[in-house]
């Protein structure tokens, strides 16, 4: 037998104890200390929190957002996939256009990534949702271009897109122009999946 | 209309480019070149690289399996949803069981976490299968007392567990006494379901 601990909740107390003596949780405000710590949790990096950006009240933003019964609209099956249901307070609708016969045709239409020609099919359900962008730069370069041109909007944007192109300046462009819209985003090339998925987690209900 | 790139192909040959100028690649093996520079694709952190370790020809011995049809056996969905199914050269069965409905039931009897008791339900596919620990430090600590009891010997361990408590401890585990099987892991908290999803997206075939 190896030495190690085999209990889920005590895992769970214990790395949260760790990043809560390790992580500057100070500057942030307290609707968001739950995000951080679970955002830090998905990733091993206690040092991720310094590139941590949003907009005052966006936490509180999503809470009602979720309470009320918002979808949460996914970039990738991973970020989907990673989403706890039993956390969501109101059986929210978690949805991935990505894998729709419709979004090739369009990627071709709009001269865009797939991913990002998928955005088009969340228009019916955009208002007042929970936006959670956790892999591809262009969905959230696009989701803010049809902001731009008059598209419903939603009640927060979680951009954690990840990567070496378009990644930091699509979050750039978040955090400089929202367009009115709550944001949680983290600055630089990191992100991903897991963390974008720890955000809305973050933001359900603990039991 | 905002100025961004908006062709995936040429994103994914700029991000790779990009990885390829800014990476130490010169100290990793040939056959695990590809499986390096998607790793960092996936997280955006080129000095992960730094913490990668493995066994001599783990890469070919992670080829040579999926091309004769092994299948891949994942600790959490978030990488089963993460692994490009065109990539797999042999149509490989992808498979996680930690919903099924035995698991808890198992968990308990076992007296460890349900994604350490989800391993059980590996055994009939363990023989020559690609296992992928994207998540859990029990699942790799669980993988390796099984081994150690007798359990079949898969062709290759990816041991990419994320976090605070028993990730560092699992992974140098894997690396000091891999019980015969290759491996690669990464050293220290980092890790996750993208990462391990993207090793395994590395060794199957290029289009």
């Amino acid at each position: 037998m190896i030495e190690y601990n085999r209990d889920a909740h005590d895992i769970y107390r214990q790395s949260f104890a760790i990043i809560r003596a390790e992580a500057n949780l100070d500057r942030l405000p307290a609707d968001l200390e739950a995000l951080a710590v679970r955002v830090v949790h998905s990733c091993g990096m206690p040092d991720v929190l310094e590139d941590l950006i949003f907009s005052d009240g966006a936490g509180a933003a999503g809470r009602t957002a979720l309470e009320g019964g918002a979808p949460i609209l996914c970039d990738s099956r991973m970020v989907a996939e990673g989403i706890t249901r039993a956390r969501l307070p109101a059986e929210n609708e978690v949805l991935c256009t990505l894998q729709d016969p419709r979004v090739p045709g369009l990627a071709k239409q709009l001269g865009n990534t797939r991913t990002a020609a998928a955005l088009e099919l969340w228009r019916p359900r955009l208002e007042g949702a929970i936006v959670v962008v956790g892999n591809a730069p262009t969905a959230l370069f696009r989701l803010l271009e049809m902001l731009d041109a008059g598209a419903p909007r939603p009640a927060l944007i979680l951009g954690f897109p990840v990567g070496f192109v378009g990644a930091v300046e699509s979050k750039e462009a978040l955090a400089e122009d929202s367009r009115g819209v709550p944001f949680v985003t983290l600055r630089g090339r990191r992100g991903g999946s897991a963390m974008a998925a720890a955000a809305v987690n973050a933001l359900g209900r603990d039991h």
